[in-house]
Protein backbone atom coordinates (compact mmCIF):
# COMPACT_ATOMS: atom_id res chain seq x y z
CA UNK A 1 0.00 0.00 0.00
CA UNK A 2 1.18 3.20 -1.02
CA UNK A 3 2.21 5.56 1.91
CA UNK A 4 0.50 8.90 2.31
CA UNK A 5 2.34 11.85 3.62
CA UNK A 6 2.22 15.53 3.83
CA UNK A 7 5.02 17.92 3.56
CA UNK A 8 5.14 21.67 4.98
CA UNK A 9 7.73 23.66 3.64
CA UNK A 10 9.08 26.72 6.03
CA UNK A 11 11.52 30.28 5.47
CA UNK A 12 14.34 29.94 8.05
CA UNK A 13 15.89 33.11 6.28
CA UNK A 14 13.17 35.60 7.43
CA UNK A 15 14.14 35.69 10.89
CA UNK A 16 10.86 34.62 12.19
CA UNK A 17 10.69 33.79 15.73
CA UNK A 18 9.91 29.68 16.67
CA UNK A 19 6.61 30.44 17.76
CA UNK A 20 5.87 32.90 14.46
CA UNK A 21 7.04 29.69 12.25
CA UNK A 22 4.96 27.26 13.97
CA UNK A 23 1.71 29.43 13.36
CA UNK A 24 2.78 29.79 9.82
CA UNK A 25 3.63 25.84 9.27
CA UNK A 26 0.08 25.31 10.73
CA UNK A 27 -1.56 27.62 8.66
CA UNK A 28 0.28 25.47 5.79
CA UNK A 29 -0.87 22.28 7.00
CA UNK A 30 -4.28 23.05 7.86
CA UNK A 31 -4.60 25.16 4.51
CA UNK A 32 -3.82 22.45 1.79
CA UNK A 33 -5.68 19.75 4.19
CA UNK A 34 -8.49 21.73 3.33
CA UNK A 35 -8.27 21.47 -0.28
CA UNK A 36 -7.27 17.60 -0.51
CA UNK A 37 -10.13 15.34 -1.31
CA UNK A 38 -11.65 12.64 1.69
CA UNK A 39 -10.22 9.85 0.35
CA UNK A 40 -6.77 11.05 0.44
CA UNK A 41 -7.30 12.47 4.02
CA UNK A 42 -8.71 9.25 5.34
CA UNK A 43 -5.69 6.97 4.15
CA UNK A 44 -2.94 9.32 5.07
CA UNK A 45 -4.92 9.77 8.61
CA UNK A 46 -5.26 5.91 8.87
CA UNK A 47 -1.52 5.67 8.21
CA UNK A 48 -1.27 8.07 10.90
CA UNK A 49 -1.10 11.26 9.21
CA UNK A 50 2.67 11.43 8.41
CA UNK A 51 4.20 15.27 7.98
CA UNK A 52 7.76 16.02 7.25
CA UNK A 53 8.87 19.75 8.01
CA UNK A 54 11.25 20.76 4.77
CA UNK A 55 13.05 24.59 4.76
CA UNK A 56 13.20 26.41 1.82
CA UNK A 57 13.60 30.31 0.48
CA UNK A 58 11.47 32.64 -1.28
CA UNK A 59 11.44 31.27 -4.29
CA UNK A 60 11.32 28.21 -4.00
CA UNK A 61 7.81 27.87 -2.23
CA UNK A 62 6.34 30.08 -5.36
CA UNK A 63 7.93 26.74 -7.35
CA UNK A 64 6.95 24.18 -5.45
CA UNK A 65 3.22 25.81 -5.18
CA UNK A 66 3.37 25.65 -8.86
CA UNK A 67 4.60 22.53 -9.82
CA UNK A 68 2.29 21.07 -7.39
CA UNK A 69 -0.60 22.58 -9.02
CA UNK A 70 0.37 21.43 -12.21
CA UNK A 71 0.84 17.88 -10.65
CA UNK A 72 -2.47 17.62 -8.84
CA UNK A 73 -1.03 17.72 -5.53
CA UNK A 74 -2.63 20.07 -3.53
CA UNK A 75 -0.92 22.50 -2.63
CA UNK A 76 -1.45 25.69 0.02
CA UNK A 77 0.79 28.77 0.08
CA UNK A 78 1.12 31.13 2.86
CA UNK A 79 1.36 34.93 2.79
CA UNK A 80 1.63 36.35 5.96
CA UNK A 81 -0.64 39.75 6.64
CA UNK A 82 2.10 41.39 7.65
CA UNK A 83 0.19 42.52 11.18
CA UNK A 84 3.34 41.67 13.25
CA UNK A 85 6.85 40.69 12.31
CA UNK A 86 6.91 40.37 8.62
CA UNK A 87 6.25 42.99 5.50
CA UNK A 88 2.63 42.03 4.26
CA UNK A 89 2.81 39.91 1.43
CA UNK A 90 5.57 37.48 2.72
CA UNK A 91 5.77 34.52 2.01
CA UNK A 92 6.16 32.24 4.73
CA UNK A 93 5.32 28.95 4.14
CA UNK A 94 3.49 26.00 1.65
CA UNK A 95 2.15 23.04 2.22
CA UNK A 96 1.69 19.99 -0.05
CA UNK A 97 -0.47 17.14 0.19
CA UNK A 98 -1.54 14.71 2.01
CA UNK A 99 -0.47 12.69 -1.20
CA UNK A 100 1.48 9.96 -2.26
CA UNK A 101 4.83 9.90 -0.82
CA UNK A 102 6.64 9.86 -4.53
CA UNK A 103 4.76 12.33 -5.60
CA UNK A 104 5.34 14.84 -2.71
CA UNK A 105 9.45 13.81 -3.23
CA UNK A 106 9.29 14.53 -6.78
CA UNK A 107 8.13 18.22 -5.71
CA UNK A 108 10.15 18.79 -2.87
CA UNK A 109 13.72 17.23 -4.52
CA UNK A 110 16.50 18.12 -2.68
CA UNK A 111 15.01 20.44 0.20
CA UNK A 112 16.82 20.07 3.20
CA UNK A 113 14.79 18.83 6.81
CA UNK A 114 14.49 21.28 9.36
CA UNK A 115 16.04 20.44 12.24
CA UNK B 1 -18.23 40.33 17.02
CA UNK B 2 -16.67 38.21 19.35
CA UNK B 3 -12.82 36.90 18.28
CA UNK B 4 -11.98 33.73 17.61
CA UNK B 5 -8.61 32.20 17.21
CA UNK B 6 -6.76 28.86 17.42
CA UNK B 7 -3.85 28.09 20.34
CA UNK B 8 -1.69 25.61 19.85
CA UNK B 9 0.92 24.97 23.08
CA UNK B 10 3.98 23.17 22.56
CA UNK B 11 6.81 21.30 25.09
CA UNK B 12 10.05 23.50 24.92
CA UNK B 13 11.27 21.39 27.65
CA UNK B 14 12.24 18.09 26.15
CA UNK B 15 14.40 18.96 23.30
CA UNK B 16 12.48 18.54 20.10
CA UNK B 17 14.29 19.65 17.09
CA UNK B 18 12.78 22.77 15.40
CA UNK B 19 11.20 20.27 12.51
CA UNK B 20 10.08 18.30 15.50
CA UNK B 21 8.14 20.48 17.56
CA UNK B 22 6.49 22.47 14.05
CA UNK B 23 5.30 18.58 13.44
CA UNK B 24 3.61 18.31 16.77
CA UNK B 25 2.35 21.78 16.39
CA UNK B 26 0.53 20.99 13.45
CA UNK B 27 -1.12 17.31 14.39
CA UNK B 28 -1.97 19.42 17.25
CA UNK B 29 -3.79 22.40 15.11
CA UNK B 30 -5.41 19.62 13.18
CA UNK B 31 -6.72 17.43 15.01
CA UNK B 32 -8.81 20.11 17.03
CA UNK B 33 -9.54 21.88 14.07
CA UNK B 34 -11.67 18.19 13.05
CA UNK B 35 -13.45 18.11 16.07
CA UNK B 36 -14.47 21.84 15.95
CA UNK B 37 -18.01 22.27 14.77
CA UNK B 38 -18.10 23.48 11.09
CA UNK B 39 -20.21 27.43 12.51
CA UNK B 40 -17.16 27.86 14.82
CA UNK B 41 -14.03 26.32 12.05
CA UNK B 42 -16.19 29.11 9.67
CA UNK B 43 -16.31 32.08 11.99
CA UNK B 44 -12.45 31.52 12.95
CA UNK B 45 -11.63 31.15 9.01
CA UNK B 46 -14.04 34.23 8.05
CA UNK B 47 -11.50 36.29 10.69
CA UNK B 48 -8.11 35.00 9.55
CA UNK B 49 -7.97 32.05 11.36
CA UNK B 50 -6.00 33.11 14.20
CA UNK B 51 -3.65 31.30 16.12
CA UNK B 52 -1.22 31.72 19.26
CA UNK B 53 1.60 29.56 19.76
CA UNK B 54 2.24 29.07 23.61
CA UNK B 55 4.77 26.59 25.81
CA UNK B 56 3.73 24.21 28.72
CA UNK B 57 5.04 21.11 30.62
CA UNK B 58 4.36 17.72 30.53
CA UNK B 59 1.55 18.35 33.07
CA UNK B 60 0.13 21.84 31.99
CA UNK B 61 -0.65 19.94 28.64
CA UNK B 62 -2.81 17.20 30.62
CA UNK B 63 -4.49 20.10 32.64
CA UNK B 64 -4.99 21.92 29.63
CA UNK B 65 -6.62 19.09 27.80
CA UNK B 66 -8.79 18.08 30.98
CA UNK B 67 -10.11 21.86 31.42
CA UNK B 68 -10.97 22.58 27.41
CA UNK B 69 -12.56 19.75 27.59
CA UNK B 70 -15.06 20.31 30.66
CA UNK B 71 -15.07 24.04 29.21
CA UNK B 72 -16.59 22.89 26.14
CA UNK B 73 -13.77 23.98 24.09
CA UNK B 74 -12.67 21.24 21.44
CA UNK B 75 -9.44 20.07 22.45
CA UNK B 76 -6.44 17.59 20.95
CA UNK B 77 -3.78 16.03 22.91
CA UNK B 78 -1.04 15.10 21.08
CA UNK B 79 1.26 11.73 22.11
CA UNK B 80 4.18 10.62 19.85
CA UNK B 81 4.32 6.96 18.36
CA UNK B 82 8.07 7.39 19.78
CA UNK B 83 9.28 6.61 16.54
CA UNK B 84 12.13 9.00 15.87
CA UNK B 85 13.24 11.67 18.72
CA UNK B 86 11.24 10.55 21.58
CA UNK B 87 9.71 8.00 23.96
CA UNK B 88 6.68 6.80 23.09
CA UNK B 89 3.84 8.43 24.67
CA UNK B 90 5.67 11.84 25.11
CA UNK B 91 3.34 14.50 25.26
CA UNK B 92 4.42 16.97 22.80
CA UNK B 93 1.28 19.18 22.08
CA UNK B 94 -2.16 20.31 22.69
CA UNK B 95 -4.19 22.52 20.45
CA UNK B 96 -7.54 24.01 21.35
CA UNK B 97 -10.37 26.19 19.74
CA UNK B 98 -10.68 28.16 17.45
CA UNK B 99 -13.12 28.77 19.97
CA UNK B 100 -14.11 32.38 21.07
CA UNK B 101 -10.75 33.98 22.81
CA UNK B 102 -12.35 34.58 26.28
CA UNK B 103 -12.82 30.82 26.36
CA UNK B 104 -9.00 30.22 25.25
CA UNK B 105 -7.51 32.94 27.45
CA UNK B 106 -9.49 31.78 30.56
CA UNK B 107 -7.89 28.11 29.69
CA UNK B 108 -4.16 28.81 28.35
CA UNK B 109 -3.93 31.43 31.24
CA UNK B 110 -0.31 32.82 31.88
CA UNK B 111 1.27 30.33 29.61
CA UNK B 112 4.32 32.25 27.66
CA UNK B 113 4.38 33.08 24.07
CA UNK B 114 6.81 30.93 22.12
CA UNK B 115 9.42 33.51 21.00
Amino acid sequence: MTDFKQAIIVREDIGMSRGKMVAQACHASLGVYRKTPETQRQRWEEQGAKKIVLEAGDTDLIEIHEQAKSNGVPSYLVQDAGMTELEPGTKTAVGIGPAEEDKIDNITGELRLVE
